[in-house]
């Protein structure tokens, strides 16, 4: 690990998989179980080459990187110092070779990273739609969680004109939204071939969608089983365990 | 109850509310848990104006009139026989004047029946898509599960021109079709405002889903908890008994 000079209220932590760690702004937004969640439903072949829009700290390219053979991962990043702590932390952990965070709109990533010839591009993006509830949008929060610099239609028009044919798209968002969602992802060719919710716990609603779209793919939708993150007592679930156990045990 | 002529394969089942009893061919399709956590699933307003699309025996308007203070039901059905069975069990329960049997296309209905004008409209329909799987079309268990003789899109376009402002749609359909069913709900404004996923299990994936829509409404989905049909011994949930169980005590 390469030392990097953090700034005010920054702080290194450790991702506890194959030595990687990951610089977090605690006044910022930290990366969340959807994220960690997301990577571990993408099912990714050997040598893809992947697109992350709206990637934050870089965590998905962290965690892709982690557990899979990747060829090159793109982080795409509107705001200027949260893509310079994500590219602190690939310096910091030496991926340059495989993750490159790039400070752009994501509306201009496919002219920057081309067309039609991503693997994969993943996404956990803004999932309040803008204008609901109050926003100050000089807050770096609100950038990563409502739909200020981007739209839901955004994301999915670019992940569908950065994918070759047959390419995936995996996403994660809230139950709440998935009527735009389908329409979209259907709307711009990116198929949804499954889903899974996952829920608190046990008898209650979902909180989260992972969604599996395959570009130009003919309708055919898979459920997968609900994943639960809590049990009854308030611990983990077996699976929620296993997703960040299991890594620790293949990675490290 | 009045008397009725059964004709071959046909028995009469006990509803077990109101006196409530109904028809079924026993070698044609007879009603399942789907149509009874339908009618379960609509909340209706006293003195609605009811269409129920594709009602086969009958069963949505009987438990919807057993369920609500309704005004009228109609209930559509293209086969004539099947129809004709509904019909006597209408007549059977003395609920002429709350129920109606139209042995018509239900693309007609609107034509017929009038359009922009009804409180509510229901369906339980044929969940397969036409030319999946091997169909006899003389069959008439296939015409009440593969999209022989309407489309999903003819059902929606349908209730959709059936509603008035504001009016709601209530369908249960199969999860695999979700993407179909939500982008053709938005496509004819009727939008989707409640969403529960039926499991078998705890922790299994979803088989059924029901969706409340409303029309000329503003995009706003609220998730419902799961339903779960069977405890792990295979004994009925103790919500499966109530939908069943409290409709017997209130209506008996």
């Amino acid at each position: 690990m390469r030392k990097v000079t953090l700034k005010e209220n920054e702080r290194i932590d450790d991702l506890q998989c194959k030595g990687l760690k990951i610089i977090q702004n605690t006044k910022g937004f930290c990366f969340g179980m959807d994220a960690v969640l997301l990577a571990n439903f993408c099912d990714i072949k050997d040598n893809s080459e992947i697109v992350d829009l709206g990637t934050g700290t870089g965590i998905i390219p962290l965690l892709l990187w982690a557990k899979n053979k990747v060829k090159k991962i793109y982080g795409v990043e509107i705001q200027k110092d949260v893509a310079q702590m994500a590219k602190r932390s690939v310096f910091m952990n030496k991926l340059e070779d495989f993750i490159e965070i790039l400070n752009i709109d994501l509306k201009e990533a496919p002219d920057i990273l081309g067309i039609n010839k991503y693997d994969v591009v993943t996404s956990n993006p803004p999932y309040m739609v803008s204008g609901s509830g109050a926003i100050n949008p000089e807050d770096k929060k609100a950038i990563s969680r409502h739909e200020i610099m981007c739209t839901l239609e955004d994301v999915i028009r670019v992940a569908s004109r950065l994918l070759r044919h047959n390419g995936r798209f995996f996403l994660v968002h809230r139950p709440h939204r998935i009527v735009d969602v389908l329409c979209l992802l259907r709307k711009y060719k990116l198929e949804p071939k499954s889903l899974r919710f996952v829920h608190p716990r046990v008898g209650e609603k979902p909180n989260l969608i992972l969604i599996k779209s395959i570009k130009a793919s003919k309708p055919e939708l898979k459920f997968l089983k609900p994943l639960y993150v809590y049990n009854e007592d308030g611990s983990y679930t077996d699976e929620i365990y296993e997703i960040y156990g299991m890594e620790r045990k293949k990675r490290c």
